[in-house]
């Protein structure tokens, strides 16, 4: 066996990791018997060299391995489904979606992150929620699964102990974007769920962390062959992201649009990624006999109710008060008798007549990113009301002077140089098309792409 | 200015890193503001990218002014030279070099290292002399530099200290074969001895870290630029190191040698690498006019004995007895009554009649490394009594029978692999013919090479 600097040289020389110096490797980075110099060596020489994709394979599953792996019972195998994101601006995707797969018929354990730079955290999001409790102990998420089918949840501990030290100095040593680290941080999580199907939603744009579609696709692939790797039938979706996903930004408004939804007044771009994700877990779990059946059957459990009571019964369960649940979940309810509403609200107004032509999400969520909606560092407190509301949508016809955004704040207020940020970060002009939805993967013999 | 991270990145994607950055990266180094994480993969990004000369020239002038530089009489300025070589089986050639330089009007403020893996190291020679004390202050130096002229001492705490954290990190992040990284790290530290002169000796062959001639005269270019860069005239020898420089090799035997040699009984490889080193230091301080005149110069103060009488008062100022160093330094010398013996000696004896072709030196140091003539680690207790005698040489016709090795050794005793090792590194077979030195590099404008 290889010693631990023997180890480094072998990937800064370019070479193919065996599946013992890939395990070794991990083992050494669970047990801190590798210095974290050398950690950072290893880091880097990986976002040098790369991995082929068996050692990407490998990677995944010796950090899966470093940890406790879920265990399910027999019945459930086949239904155990979850979806991963690589991050969106007003992206709660999650929040209708695993209620709805629960709806028909999959168990969802799923496990999530809060939200770091830009990007925004399902889990924040859920904890504007008076009561409602992201730590839940492996037990609990069975019990959970059993009585409501889906849960929202923190990683433990006791998940991928490797990651968390990776994930940690890759951030400092500038090796965050490297494919097979990437990608073994998040399948790893992934397979140490047990799953039976997986659908990531890979982003590209200008506020995505892959720009151009090329790139995004890469990683896709990536992600795609590590899960399937792991025996997890993994698809992905590629889908644009510039703007805003719906219509709101901010914890405690999106879970108000997040319960809009589920109660069938949806955007149609959230429907559409809604839909398609759950579609294509339907799919893969054989719930569904072809794409269009399974977003047929994802959106009738949207519009019909279902997946607001699934949603309703999993609040409670994860802590909330069955008071609460229930306001939240009740036609025409009054959101802010239970969410934290800003103490201030600002409207924009547009500057001439014409279609809007953009908005650009990534500016909007760095500025609400300042006034607190997020955090800059992990432990960081973040005001749940904070965030703001899109009132106008891509492609609709604007006149000067109408208010097109609603901004929502506390301390601190904006400065005149971030409101003069948010104002042009609106684009009128003429007409454009983009699909929101560039793209579909599905592991090879699934269903039909349409 | 950009934080840490980003300089990783900078130099991660080829970046050529400006002045300011590299200043910027060296001080986080020395002040620890820079995660050993981070230094790891900064390393390994250096590795992977390379420096050009500019960049490579900055590292060095950063690394020199992380710590202390020593300054001298006005007077002195010119005439401040020192060798460095990249190491050797049975090097010895400080130990004649310096005070043959100081014999010839040379300040010779020589600053060695210790010996580790098989290479030997010229402090831990010198400390076979009872009372020779390596660790001077810089006022010391500048005492014995004024009264003796040389002096031959460990590195201080105060200079480079960016070094001493880079250097440790290297050998465990496998990133110590990097041209800038070797490049920085030996100049630097002559640099800090505010040299006019420097010639290095770089090795190549099955002994030396650089086993070709084309990756040794790779390194010699960096490290002439990297010196000049810093105003330091600077040349460089390639020579060749298959077997070994003279007869012995271990600590005690190699002081006996180098004193017979200043008694006008070197070897010829010795006495050649002597000559051409001290010839070109003359010529570049301007006391020689050409190079055939600086070894003749260098010969002369070490045939007529001048160099020996600079040795015995360098041992004196060193700390040794008046007594010990006159008794080294006496015609016909006991050296054993003064010098450790070792216990045991054992002699080895050609296997057949034929030319001595080759010794393998690389072998011979690392079984009498084992035998305690050299450390492992840092720190490690040595002993100097342990180290083997040459009894022929290169070209030399054997007869089967005829003793070629005594081996001095105490505990451990040699296992009988170890000797069946020391009995293959000699090769005995038909006529071949290597000149020691295989090119000389002289700053532009230098003398002749001839």
């Amino acid at each position: 066996m290889l010693s631990i600097p023997d180890l480094i040289r072998k990937k800064r020389d370019g070479g193919r990791l065996t599946d013992e110096e890939v395990r070794f490797f991990i083992n050494s980075v669970t047990t801190k018997k590798m210095q974290d110099s050398q950690i950072g060596a290893m880091l880097m020489a990986i976002w040098q060299q790369g991995m082929v994709a068996e050692e990407t394979a490998s990677l995944t599953r010796e950090m899966m391995v470093s940890g406790e792996v879920m265990t399910w019972p027999d019945e459930w195998k086949r239904l155990m489904v979850d979806k991963h994101s690589t991050g969106g601006v007003g992206d709660k995707v999650s929040l209708v979606l695993a209620p709805a797969l629960a709806a028909c018929g999959c168990k969802v354990p799923m496990i999530s992150g809060r939200g770091l730079a830009h990007t925004g955290g399902t889990l924040d999001k859920l904890e504007s929620i008076p009561g409602f409790n992201v730590q839940q102990s492996a037990e609990q998420i069975q019990k959970i699964l059993a009585s409501v089918g889906c849960c929202i949840v923190g990683q433990t501990e006791r998940l991928v102990p490797a990651d968390r030290v990776l994930y940690a100095l890759r951030d400092a040593t500038s090796t965050v974007d490297s494919l097979p680290l990437i990608t073994g941080s998040i399948i790893s999580k992934k397979g140490a769920e047990s799953l039976s199907a997986l659908v990531l939603d890979v982003k590209f744009g200008g506020a995505a962390l892959y720009k151009d579609l090329q790139s995004a696709k890469l990683l896709a692939q990536n992600l795609v062959d590590a899960g399937n790797s792991l025996g997890i039938r993994t698809g992905a979706v590629l889908s644009r992201m510039d703007g805003v996903i719906g219509r709101c930004v901010g914890n405690s408004l999106e879970v108000i649009e997040s319960l809009e939804t589920l109660k069938g007044n949806g955007p149609d771009d959230l429907m559409e990624l809604v839909t398609t994700l759950g579609g294509m877990l339907l799919v893969m779990t054989e719930l569904a006999p072809s794409l269009s059946e399974g977003k047929r059957k994802i959106n009738d459990a949207v519009i019909g109710g279902d997946a607001l009571s699934k949603f309703e019964a999993m609040v409670e369960a994860q802590g909330s008060t069955n008071e609460t649940a229930r306001t939240l979940c009740s036609p025409g309810a009054d959101y802010f008798s239970i969410l934290r509403k800003s103490k201030h609200q600002l409207e924009l107004t547009a500057p001439a007549d014409g279609v809007v032509l953009g908005v650009d999400g990534l500016v909007l969520a760095q500025v609400l990113h300042k006034l607190r909606a997020g955090r800059s560092k992990a432990g960081e407190q973040i005001n749940h009301s904070v965030g703001a509301e899109l009132l106008v949508s891509c492609g609709q016809r604007v006149q000067k002077g109408a208010i097109w955004l609603r901004l929502h704040y506390e301390d601190p207020a904006p400065s005149s140089v971030q409101l003069d940020l948010l104002q042009k970060a609106l684009t009128v002009g003429e007409e454009h098309g983009n699909t929101l939805i560039a793209e579909v993967l599905l592991p090879p013999g699934d269903g039909k792409s349409n």
